[in-house]
């Protein structure tokens, strides 16, 4: 029996996962989105893979029935929460690629106990999770954490080209826009730049056995002082040419966490994950890893064993049995 | 409660994770070995921690209490099966580096099925791991892999200079032998080189949903063409350096794993990791993992979630919750 999966959001990332789960075999059982230009068009139509004769709805009902939901609508928690009791209260599995639902305790508590305490109540798993936060700069930090015997210190930098991403994706990192402006909107929250340092930043605490006495995390927009040009994408000189930001946990004075993210036209495509203790260092790099098809991969290599873990809101940590310990004295 | 931690094998591995689960807060409550030069010796002594109060006992009950127990003494299920049916009987949880123990039921199929039977009889959960097999050449591969959409071939490479590790290890591999003698003392299982290779590719296979056609593995000795010196170890020109091998899973005439282990004197120390799939290929390199550090610290690392798991008898696949997909087709 192949896994049934339903989408809830049916925009690019959504699309993309669908696409994921026909190539990997799964079954779309539906697919729910509010968009009128989707909403009754045929599913497989819309990602390329013929008529699947499964339309996409604006009624969650359409999705009775999937072993799990891929939901991938939006990064913020109290935004989604609606959407996410609905499809609770219909008894259904949750993989959502909501930024801070990676760590809903951190920004969201009250809303992460309502959440588990319906979970578990209507017998529904629900899982926060995506390439950033999810992966790159959490889950994989802690398993690589895992090869080193007492960590003093990890660091992690994920490198992107946003001119290699997608129109939206350079919207919301400013591609363009004047600084100032850019600052403004970060501020008043119009624009959001990444989402998730924090709760990346989490994920690791958590899983090497750390209580934080401090979290921090910042975002600025990067300025750029010639003219850039990468991928057919052009930024003038002292327009915006994306952001860069970190998240870090401290233990007293003592940073023990450090994650990075650098996504700005003209930025190198890497990622590098650095674990220090034990007298030594344990390095990765990457050539990059591609946002968007990462985490619609990620959120489907996740499918299944969401759909048979035990009811309750879930994190990364729960889904990886790694337990790297940091020095805590 | 700190988790209560005991030893099977007291030689450098179980010594070693002695040293890291102290340092990560555990409590040692006993160390079995059968070498008179230990038994009756200080534990806390022998990893130059101070006095415990705990003394290396031949006897298996010495670790009754404990929340685990490390096993490290062999890398073949067949000779080691004892020991672990006894650890079982006594209803403790174990985290073994033995080997074969990583996929048992590839080479040991009879004695995989009876442990898992013995160990679900008794209460008891069983896991082989370690840095390799059990980390870099699969669960490590496998967690990488999840970032493609559909996997069309994964390669992997662990590189380390035999120089840098410990004597027993350049025996193994025949460092400084007559390419002739070692080859002869492989063939006959005299020495071993490197045990695991097929065992890696099962775990990745599995956690793919792949079942290989064909799964091959081979080894054979690297012979220095000049005077080889590296970390003060000296090879001289027609002498072994150490071995070269591979493991490797088909589906019919398509090779889908593959992955390599280089262990010579004066070999790079380095990691490299590729996957390929969804039309772009993502690789993570890193600058090496000491092994026995590693070693302890995964098994440590996964000492809880050994404790807390189901009992039976389990593998990495178990442990991380990613399945990628490998294209069958």
């Amino acid at each position: 029996m192949p896994l049934r999966v339903g989408f809830y959001g049916f925009g690019s990332i959504g699309r993309l996962a669908a696409r994921v789960a026909l190539e990997r075999g799964f079954e779309i059982v539906g697919a729910v989105d509010i968009d009128p230009g989707l909403v009754g068009r045929d599913v497989g139509e819309l990602i390329g893979a013929g008529r699947l004769g499964v339309r996409v709805s604006s009624d969650p009902s359409a999705l009775t029935g999937a072993d799990v939901v891929v939901h991938a609508t939006g990064s913020f928690l109290d935004k989604v929460y609606p959407q996410l009791v609905k499809l609770i209260e219909m008894g259904l599995d949750v993989v959502s690629t909501c930024e801070t639902l990676a760590y809903p305790w951190y920004r969201y508590p009250v809303l992460a106990r309502k959440l588990d305490e319906k979970a578990r109540a209507h017998g529904a798993t629900v899982l926060g999770t995506g390439v950033n936060p999810g992966f790159i700069l959490d889950t994989l930090v802690f398993t690589i954490a895992s090869t080193v015997p007492l960590v003093e210190r990890v660091r992690a930098v994920r490198s992107l080209d946003a001119a290699r991403r997608r129109e939206p994706f350079r919207r919301k990192v400013g591609v363009g826009m004047d600084p100032a402006e850019y600052r403004l909107k970060l501020e008043r929250g119009e624009l959001t730049g990444h989402v998730g340092y924090a709760e990346s930043v989490m994920l690791i605490s958590e899983a090497m056995g750390l209580q934080p006495t401090r979290v921090v995390e910042a975002q600025e927009p990067v300025v750029a002082d010639r003219r850039v040009e990468s991928a057919g994408i052009v930024v003038e000189p002292g327009r915006v040419a994306g952001v860069r930001g970190y998240g870090a946990a401290y233990l007293g004075d003592r940073e023990v966490v450090r994650i990075e993210l650098h996504a700005y036209v003209g930025a190198e495509d890497y990622e590098e994950i650095v674990v220090e203790g034990g007298g030594y260092a344990v390095r990765w790099r990457s050539s990059g890893t591609p946002g968007d098809p990462a985490t619609a991969s990620i959120v489907l290599s996740l499918a299944e064993a969401v759909a048979e873990a035990p009811p309750g809101l879930l994190t990364m940590v729960d889904m990886v049995a790694f337990r790297p310990r940091a020095r805590v004295a």
